[in-house]
């Protein structure tokens, strides 16, 4: 039995994914891909990064761009209280990674850190609040992104990088086996109640698979490739729309100008339940990956984006998942 | 002002709303309608009750239609873990209110009390599961209710409710406040991370004046009023569809042959954030309650379901909301 | 029985209605309607008129917005070719009413007439047509507006006017009888295939009632709903949405600054069959204006936009339809 | 320039595509996929074949599944009165091609001819008229189709069948052209005011490539999608969810139990104007096929049912489009 058991009372509360730190090689052509066609909302912006928030949100930024190499720089994790910081710094130096408190532009007292892989993470209770704009519906444009959903990342060993995130609260939804090895070949884990904030893929890394924004309605999706299609982004439209099997999300990926891949996301489902069972998928099942039986591209399954300084590995499992021809 | 602090680290941990257990007087003509009309899926049936859940639920049950009077048994809630129970158990013996330990079919321990007003509540922690259905395409049907959203009840003294049940944990997310007398007229709280759990009206009460069920989009609202408009239900449906300011949902009010109102309710928003602040709405605006402008009818405003025999106490706040004519 | 048969080899053919020339006091409160906020596209603007198409429209304008009084100047329909246009002024010439070739920008050669109760009427073969838009899906906004679908009129006497737009092909597809008079109370009739390309209702007339836009889905409403009431518009919503049981159209009637009224309609059926069978609706029957079941607002009923220098008669047909309380 | 000129005056007025009738090889499979999943209603069934119609649609079929081999019997088609049909019996004659007034239940006089390949057709005026279930909402299942929208045949020179039709009067509204013979490749072809009624591609033909059944949403389509993927039809979905470049409309192309094929179709648009311009797209333009940029799959460029008894040729353009690897 591959997945670990839920840790009831965890060390720290997170919350939930909150932000990711996104290097950009030319600001103003990303601008144009996250504002002007994904439609997520400028909060601040200088000559060295933009800040953005998707329309639902009231912390000050769930994406920076921030000119520089094409990686990305941190994943961000909202924690419950000033103490839950102290506890996660505990926590991380007692398994012996690295820890520091760092000061970031519009947020409080942050903790960085990094998982076993070196995947930098970061933690903190209190970040600036804005005011609310989900009625301001003049503002709507794009795929009208709600809020940042999850962070999708390639692991070497899924297994590992499951176990840690567990140990500290992540609890499993729904879990991709290899049934020859026995072992995880994908996981999707949650802290708060939808399918993820974080899952994990077997595959070089730790790389960055994408980032997700969650959207209502399929509809939003077809506005989008509808839009991209006709405004010079048809290139960037990596796989879909289509439904996956596991977490029964419609899904779009789109690929940025650096080739950040971030998710359109609908459909999911709430897992607040303490007790939600997970459910299990065969590696070889088709309708794993697209319910309605396509296989994703090739590109999907390898490419991704490195973080900052962090080296990468090659996966120990070599099983495959079916690819598109 | 009236909203109080929300309490960071309750006494016990409340999950989620859970289930009602409705009082009918005809179990073939509320099966007709909560199982034909509305597409809820029967989990058991027998002579004197039948048990429902929703197409994402996988906890045994979210509504139980009981033959019997026209009235509200109990109000269920699901918290964390069994620890919770006993915590609540204390909770609620210190508070002077009644406690009892009762078995339920389909359901582990269970703690019954009431709130000051002798709303009649239970508190589980364990219920039998089900396989997942949200993937069996083929059941669907009605308006495709993915799962309970929430209870929304009449108080006598709005104030009052919000008070005891922040007390344990809830948080305010949106309220109206009667800005003569600067009292509360009606607040949303939750726990689960929407925009509620449980919301409380100024009127006679305690009464039940709705249940919800969450669906994913418009759509499945506007395909209910069409098969109900034709199916002989045309005179159940109450109010709608329409967008609320409050809650921005996209909403519609229906009538089970018993008058109990069932609410159908989507496009709310993600309130997991410990510091996410309350949305303040005047009674007199009329955008409060419709965002598109047309006001409720009066029996929107006067009725609702009594719980089984709790007697009701007149609002001492007479101020009133805009009526349509 | 109150319908007359179709003329199936009518005198001259008629292909569809085209446009509307809408007198307006503020050229530039009706351009904030009609394109910011409604989303059709400019085609040509000066000093005293904008012209707009819509988004799968090829001619070059389904609206004029001209500086003037707050009333209609003429209702516009495409024949199928110029010697239609000659059979036409034959037509028009024989029962007696005005006939006169006008010259007017972006159009060939154009008649304008008027039909037995002075409505201004214009018909032509050929208008400037323009590149497609519809897949320059940056330029989709407000509703989405895909093509002008309907007109319709307040008539003092509908029998009169179904006969007289028969008698040139235009086929009944539903109506109204007032079931005590025998009489007609409205009438739907089409040329193009819908439901219909103008319609008639009891009423002071001739005035136009309203012009309507065809929209793929009840989202494209929705959205249209969300931001007028965000954007200073809320009381220029006058009645919906709903679904007409007549037609089957989800609707939403809006009204610019003027009180001129436009329906965004989607939803009806396709009426190609020359033995396409009316529809008959009895007056009282409420679900014939709502198929849910809310009745139409007083206003609805009673405004109307005149016809620039056209005097109304009062209806001889007294018959009332339920109207809002 | 190889798109002919449209006919004004036709020899007769074909209003639209009206019916097909397929040889099917085991009619409760079909039945299962037709009716069970698709949600087309049964107007007649016996041991032998079963009759279908669409939700709008007054005529009592659409589709008459025939048991049989697996072959497509004849392609109906729906002219204005009585003396067309006699117009048609004397412009096939004349063409030299075979002509026949044949009995058919549920239809009046109809004639049986075929087009110079040897595609069976057959021309009526009447077929019995069937009471409006538009409005029957609890009757809607499946993919809720709406009504057949267009056949789509492989023809082994699609120069000479456009010209055939265009000589009856079809009019072509999109098509595409080889950039190198400039012969045509594609071509989409219409009576009844949308995208097409007919439309050929190059291929080895005559064999019907498919038919196509109009809805109002793309949701109707993730709907079918998720329901095939649930219930045993994940191998019969071909292609798709897309949109197409030409024509605009959202797909999904699915394949009964014996291989025919039915597109699932929405998004296009109206095509009434006798002016209205032909748009032409280039073989080698991968958003022709997908505007979203996915090429299809090649079993869509190569499978298609044969007509009864007709024997197929190759084409002589060999140019190829652009295919999924």
């Amino acid at each position: 039995m591959p997945v670990p058991s839920p840790v009831l009372y965890p060390p720290f509360n997170v919350v939930r994914l909150s932000h990711v730190d996104l290097g950009v090689t030319d600001l103003s052509a990303s601008r144009a891909f996250y504002v002007d066609t994904l439609g997520l909302q400028v909060t601040h912006e200088d000559d060295t990064a933009i800040y953005l928030r998707a329309m639902e949100e009231r912390g000050h930024h769930c994406v920076i761009l921030r000119k520089g190499k094409a990686e990305v720089g941190v994943l961000g994790f909202k924690v419950y209280a000033e103490a839950d910081l102290d506890a996660a710094h505990a926590f991380f130096k007692g398994e012996g990674l690295p820890v520091e408190w760092v000061a970031k532009p519009f947020m409080g007292r942050t903790l960085r850190t990094a998982d076993p892989l070196g995947t930098p993470l970061e933690f903190y209770a209190q970040m600036d609040r804005l005011a609310p704009i989900h009625q301001k519906y003049a503002l709507y444009s794009g795929v009208k992104p709600l809020r940042i959903d999850h962070f999708n990342c390639f692991s070497p060993d899924v297994d590992a990088s499951v176990a840690f995130y567990n140990s500290f609260g992540f609890r499993v939804t729904e879990y991709t086996e290899d049934a020859v090895s026995g072992r995880l070949w994908a996981a999707w884990m949650h802290r708060k109640g939808g399918v993820h904030d974080m899952a994990f893929t077997n595959g070089r890394g730790p790389r960055l698979h994408h980032l997700a924004f969650w959207v209502p309605t399929p509809m939003n999706i077809i506005d989008l490739l509808d839009l991209m299609s006709t405004t010079g982004y048809v290139a960037n439209i990596e796989r879909g729309p289509g439904r996956h099997g596991i977490s029964n999300a419609f899904f779009l990926y789109v690929l940025d100008s650096d080739g950040h891949r971030t998710e359109i996301y609908c459909s999911d489902y709430q897992t607040v339940d303490p007790d939600h069972e997970p459910i299990k998928w065969d590696l070889k099942d088709p309708q794993r990956q697209t319910l309605w039986g396509a296989p994703a591209p090739k590109s999907w399954f390898e490419n991704g984006s490195t973080f900052a300084g962090v080296p990468t590995q090659e996966p120990s499992l070599k099983a495959q998942p079916i690819v598109a021809p």
